[in-house]
């Protein structure tokens, strides 16, 4: 049987489950590939360290150029994560001519371009499954799968960390710090959680799913990004009240010519299966103009959901590799001269319902005025809960509010003009609500 | 650019939506593929017939040889369904050396093999990813995207018509002749709709998705199989008391080295996502060794959903055909001399829990002879309704339980002898719990 050597960059968590795998599974996957997938050699910054991964007689060598030049190794996985060497790694081993596999998301929506360029011109493959929502098979569904389709719509949940925090702020009515504090004990959040927390690790992958769905490249740092530390259990607690699910949505919608890419805290129908993804579970709605919608759901990161897709990569470029059809599918799923430039939505044109809370001093007349403004920029009203009583002359109650479907700019100026009210009191909240 | 002719036989819904999608995404796929798609021959039962897609200037024939012979056309379609003759044009087509597309799991449920070995032996192509769950990549999935993973289980929805009628029943409470009657006049059932309630639809379905994930033929007749025509309003709304919804499940699971495949109705979890899935939407829960548990959810059917997959296969077969790389993917997910016959579980030794209801007189110490006998069999309860008091003498009323984990076998015989008490009228309902 045919063997095909492959070079693996970085050992950590994602890096071992591969180990495993190719270890493990050895047997199945010759079956399936026709093919025996050998790992020939590892490189990582501390070869000399002990692990649990055993790695038997593969030479792990602490010089990434010892891999990547080996002449007999034709698949490069780099499991590094990060911009930068791994950016470098990638280029040399694509101008090594190596076919190259990679879970790192941070380096495809910063330099994918780049990257692709390279891989285009010398007719190599770079496998990415594992970039987007760890096990779930999103990019070979937008690229293969729903080829015959348009694509109008990803309405996602794609970062476990905050998923994770939302669920236990929902279920056990836990403030956001405190979620927080227990997600970075259980290993769910990092010590720095920024990345995560303020949505930029979601901006990054909604970057590229909305990048090969839409046949365009759209940069991380042009998607429209809130994060979800301003979250309270109250709104939470409201937003269960008027039957919604609070979660941190990655959105890319074709309207008008224009795409509007967003990652922010959205209210859900506690009824939808959005909703119902808990904990460190990702999940991708996709909807094409002629499959409609569909969902995928499954686990959003972890060393084995993670690795198994980097695998079925691997086992998808050995496949050209063998049949000598590399570039059978291209990287962006769309031929190069067709990618092209399409304008980004202002978030000042976006539309959606909103959910509303003012702390407002209880005194007679004060809804009426919220109400006033909100009707002056031509913002109607759903239902509207207003809470408690003070006790004491000048206690602040909460006034929530739902809304019909308004335009941002009109729900903007808006809350500025109720913040100036003198009966109420701190800062608006405001949450964009996703209705399907 | 490079020309790829295709040619269809059948112009039902699905032909009609495959038409649809060729026409109207032409120059989009055209943008992905590199190559521009061409429908080039149309063979239908009547050529002559008036039709609402417009075929422009695309040759209609009555006879199917003209397409399957047509040396310019390397692909082609199969859109008839049916065992006979799809059967005879698909071997016909691969003996022509033509790659080919089908949406028909009746035909590859029961002469799949036949059908893998004749293209196998030319190194030809099967697209079938349309034959499961309409527009929802599940073929796809198996094959290559998990391809790392050991298939631990499946459990699916994917029967669009039992779905849309227990969704009715439980909804509304209607009876099955009525929900059954509404789904016929909104055309979501046959005029004779055994096929489908009788579970034989979804036994075909899961007989190909359990020959791909576990690698060995599973004849559909081999499929246990139950279907849903012994349901009842009342057993829906009691298992919607102990928090449970009531779905077709299509299972698959390895359990002690054994296959164990069955279709039948079972009580999912109210709040899981399976229990979310209304309508004609079909869902996919998928779990490997590695991976976990996935769940693919949509459009189960219906002309541009399963058109969209069809279409989905062609560019894939196309690809091959660029790049010369025909049996890139084995058929079957594996290299044909590792396709195994695998021992099935008898329905006997399967363990789960159960509903039971039984209508019985209402007199004291009928309840104490139930459980008696189900303790005899090793069968221990989990929880106990009994429901209403009679009016007069001799009135019967519904005891229902919720038993732990039992064996099918001590199940049954439990039944045969509490049916034999009597003071029990009637026969008893049983239907098994899926918890997960």
């Amino acid at each position: 049987m045919q063997t095909i050597k492959v070079g693996l960059l970085g050992l950590g968590t994602v890096g071992a489950g591969v180990v495993q795998i190719l270890q493990q599974q050895a047997e199945l996957m010759a079956q399936r590939l026709g093919a025996r997938l050998v790992l020939a050699k590892v490189a990582t910054r501390h070869p000399e360290r002990e692990r649990d991964v055993k790695l038997r007689d593969v030479p792990v060598v602490g010089d990434v150029r010892e891999v990547i030049q080996d002449p007999e190794i034709p698949i490069i996985m780099e499991l590094i994560g990060g911009y930068e060497p791994a950016r470098t790694y990638l280029l040399d081993a694509l101008t090594q001519g190596k076919h190259v596999v990679t879970a790192n998301k941070a380096v495809l929506a910063q330099h994918g371009q780049e990257l692709f360029e390279a891989a285009n011109e010398r007719g190599l493959d770079i496998g990415f499954e594992a970039s987007v929502g760890g096990g779930i098979p999103i990019i070979r569904t937008i690229k293969e799968a729903f080829v015959a389709n348009q694509f109008l719509a990803i309405s996602s949940i794609i970062n476990g960390t905050t998923n994770y925090i939302l669920s236990r702020m929902s279920d056990q009515g836990l403030g956001f710090d405190e979620a927080l504090k227990e997600a970075q004990a259980l290993g769910f959040a990092e010590a720095d959680p920024s990345f995560d927390i303020d949505g930029i690790d979601a901006a990054q992958k909604l970057a590229l799913l909305a990048s090969l769905a839409f046949g365009t490249w759209v940069e991380q740092k042009r998607v429209y990004t809130e994060g979800i530390t301003q979250l309270t259990p109250l709104d939470i607690a409201y937003a269960q009240e008027f039957g919604y699910s609070v979660k941190l949505l990655a959105l890319a919608k074709l309207t008008q010519g224009q795409l509007d890419v967003r990652v922010h805290p959205a209210l859900v129908r506690s009824t939808s299966e959005l909703a119902s993804v808990q904990g460190s579970y990702n999940a991708v709605s996709i909807t094409g103009d002629m499959v409609g919608r569909n969902l995928l759901i499954g686990r959003g990161a972890g060393a084995l959901p993670t690795a198994s897709a980097v695998v079925g990569d691997l086992v998808d470029v050995a496949r050209n590799v063998i049949k000598q059809s590399s570039g059978r599918v291209p990287l962006q799923g769309y031929q190069i001269p067709h990618v092209s430039a399409l304008p980004l939505r202002d978030i000042n044109d976006i539309t959606c319902k909103y959910y509303l809370r003012f702390q407002v001093v209880d005194r007679p007349g004060v809804l009426a005025a919220i109400a006033g403004i909100l009707g002056q920029e031509g913002i109607s009203l759903e239902s509207v809960i207003q809470k408690g009583r003070g006790v004491a002359q000048g206690d602040t109650v909460s006034v929530v509010l739902m809304t019909h479907e308004a335009q941002e700019r009109h729900v903007r100026q808006a809350l500025q003009a109720i913040q100036n009210l003198s009966d109420v009191q701190g800062e608006a909240r405001r949450i964009r609500v996703e209705d399907e």
